[in-house]
């Protein structure tokens, strides 16, 4: 007790979501307050209310334990990275900052006042607030990767995939069905499905749980994510229904999370930028789809939702993704980059993890990447964490620790589970695969 | 029949949506459905499915009546511009297009590659998507306008303000309500607030209708649009319960609409750049929330919704915002050149109807503006024109005119109104003026 009265201050880095940004938490005034919910709601965006609280608690012990870190005294630092809470919890994709700082003009957008006023984008299109310039960037790209068919196909783009996601759940479930249309994915599935399907209380859709576990003889929508989310696998559908529609979330197939075999070719296929190129502040995702009423239905809820698209970011995308395609004839291009940085960093992380007997990550055969011509194993976004042994709340233990992530339970899953963001800026990572190995239980 | 089949190529213009496009609708092949589907997917954004099916026979009615417009022959215009439709249905805001072509690089925003990558903006926010710049010109800007109180309260950026109505709409929806709250707002009402609330089939909210026949003993949510979308009206609520919860829509309560009285407090105001300066294309509404609680409720559900709203788009609404408080210095500042414009395009519209006895248009009270000085009457976003005399479906004689507008019943009122935009370009609004009088019964 006495040493939290001497501990009045605390300062805290919110490592996942900082910006450099390191904030200061008083006990004793109203700031207090606002500094823990900030924290709580950036932690779990997509998260249970529920479980906020219990963070909440959680969180004020941890930080109370913590030590005040003396910003200017670089003798003390060591001290005061330790006290530091890595927050992993999220997938801020930080990482590909320092490519994109590299790069000049022909990834710079210059817009003037009068540019993109209008509502509309190409009436002609079915999908009438998609900037023609977007469409060629997006088309073009998947060529050059060989990761989706996109020849003949509806291109609908929305704000982030998560839009895109409500969008085809929208389109595909009956306006008029006696019971709303049951919602299904693979345990572990990503954690914001359940709350993006049920948090209208939808008579359209109901979130069904584990697609596993999902024998009933009703009509269905299976989420496919692949590579998933949490846990890097390549994923099938495992509904084996005759009446189930799926969706394919692809967020994640892109050359330096997996190898490429072959180019997509499914009904509903979502993409974003937050993940492939890791503009994740412009919401711009895009769906592939092949049925022209499903891509109109998909407008349609665009429409009533946000009336279209920003059209500034539509026109950025547009420009990174360009930038991208054309940058593959450079001595090192963006997937090159990112390869080579997932491919070192998940090295770090085994070797972190190998130097202790209290956690373990999931292994992936190695592929002949058609895009790259490497051959190697799964390079995922977040590493699928388990702690072995006789710790049953993983998620708690490693808060304890002051790493932040996601516990099993939010994915369909074990508690002794827990993904954490392998995206982060550099120094977060370091201090990531700093700490796993110094860990004693 | 046979002037059908001599007219197998029609040239129409959609105006209001035009940015210059001049499409062939060609009734022998498949492109027929598309171009048909996109006139009618634009021309009721946010309208009903069976009115679209109406109009869309309607609409190819129109076609094949209209006359070839030889784009490169000057001389057979008048016949061609006679033949042209008119579409304003909707109110794209490229009215103010001109205005902004004046202006150089004080507006232009310049987003190099490596920046807003994050989701996050500010985490000591309770809206921690938003840019802290964006908070800074909403704020100045009120202030400069002496339109809204922001003293003291909470911004909530949205994608555009259809978002931040649904946001409000689920922060003030008990979650665990025995039946959906009632959400009622005063007719003639804005055409969309029916299906956002509805779309989704929510257990949270349903549409109530028209606030004036509202007198059920429950909970309701009442929308206060002032001045009111469609006919340009200052409102206050009608609703005299005391279980009401109110969002106030001021999307219009800017100095070039409606005299401003005073700075409006009431608990959640929305706005939009959309119709303030004109910048429909990058969905930037933003919603004024004294109660921080609803506040962080809005919040989350457009981080389920959409994981925030677009970096880009916002940093360039602050800009504009900036130069339109800063500009106020200038021999002709934005309000200025909208107000006179507004002024203007009313007066011309009056002068129109004038000559016939076929239309009326609303009157409104001159009150003296506290921001300009000036005393006007209402100078409304859109022109609520009655079709006097017997004819029944105003929409439908207007259509047969050639001139596409949004009819009374979409707003809950009667179907001898109908709402047009005037927004439009320059030659849109004059077609209008011209052709109105023309009209022979």
């Amino acid at each position: 007790m006495a040493n939290v009265l001497f501990l009045t201050n605390v300062l805290v880095v919110s490592l996942a979501m900082n910006m450099g940004l390191i904030w200061k938490i008083s006990y004793d005034d109203e700031q207090t307050l606002t500094s823990k919910w900030s924290i709580h709601q950036n932690l779990h965006f997509h998260g249970y209310k529920n479980n906020i609280i219990q963070v909440e608690e959680e969180e004020a012990r941890v930080s109370k334990r913590a030590h005040i870190l003396p910003t200017t005294s670089s003798g003390a630092a060591t001290d005061g990275w330790e006290s530091l809470v890595i927050n992993l919890d999220h997938g801020d994709p930080t990482m590909y900052e320092d490519f994109w700082k590299q790069k000049g003009e022909e990834t710079t957008v210059v817009t003037s006042s009068w540019q993109h006023i209008s509502y509309f984008s190409d009436i002609k299109n079915v999908c009438w607030f998609l900037e023609p310039v977007l469409v060629s960037a997006i088309t073009r790209l998947h060529k050059v990767v060989g990761n989706a068919v996109t020849e003949g196909r509806n291109i609908v783009v929305g704000t982030g995939s998560s839009q895109l996601y409500q969008a085809a759940l929208y389109a595909l479930s009956p306006p008029n069905g006696s019971d709303p249309m049951n919602v299904v994915s693979a345990a572990p599935f990503y954690s914001s499905y359940p709350l993006m399907t049920d948090y209208l209380k939808s008579g359209l859709h109901k979130w069904a749980g584990d697609a596993y576990e999902f024998n009933k003889e009703q009509p269905y929508i299976e989420l496919v994510t692949s590579p998933n989310n949490p846990d890097g696998f390549t994923r099938q559908e495992v509904v084996k229904g005759d009446k189930g529609i799926l969706i394919h979330d692809l967020a994640y197939y892109w050359p330096q999370y997996t190898p490429i075999l072959s180019p997509a070719d499914y009904d509903i296929m979502l993409f974003t930028v937050s993940k492939s190129t890791g503009h994740a502040g412009s919401r711009i995702g895009w769906a592939v789809v092949k049925d022209r009423e499903i891509a109109k239905k998909m407008t349609t809820f665009i429409e009533i939702n946000t009336i279209g698209v920003s059209k500034d970011s539509q026109i950025r995308a547009a420009k990174i993704l360009q930038a991208v395609s054309e940058n593959q004839k450079e001595a090192e291009s963006f997937f090159d980059y990112s390869y080579k940085l997932m491919a070192e960093r998940w090295r770090k992380i085994r070797e972190a993890v190998n130097k202790t007997e209290l956690f373990s990550l999931p292994s992936f055969p190695a592929e002949t990447c058609s895009f790259s011509g490497r051959t190697f194993g799964q390079l995922p976004a977040f590493a699928w964490l388990k702690c072995e042994g006789e710790v049953d709340d993983c998620e708690g233990f490693l808060r304890r620790h002051k790493i932040l992530t996601r516990g099993g339970k939010h994915f369909g899953a074990s508690m002794k589970y827990v993904r954490i963001s392998m995206l982060s800026r550099e120094n977060e990572f370091k201090l990531l695969t700093d700490r796993l190995p110094a860990i004693i239980s």
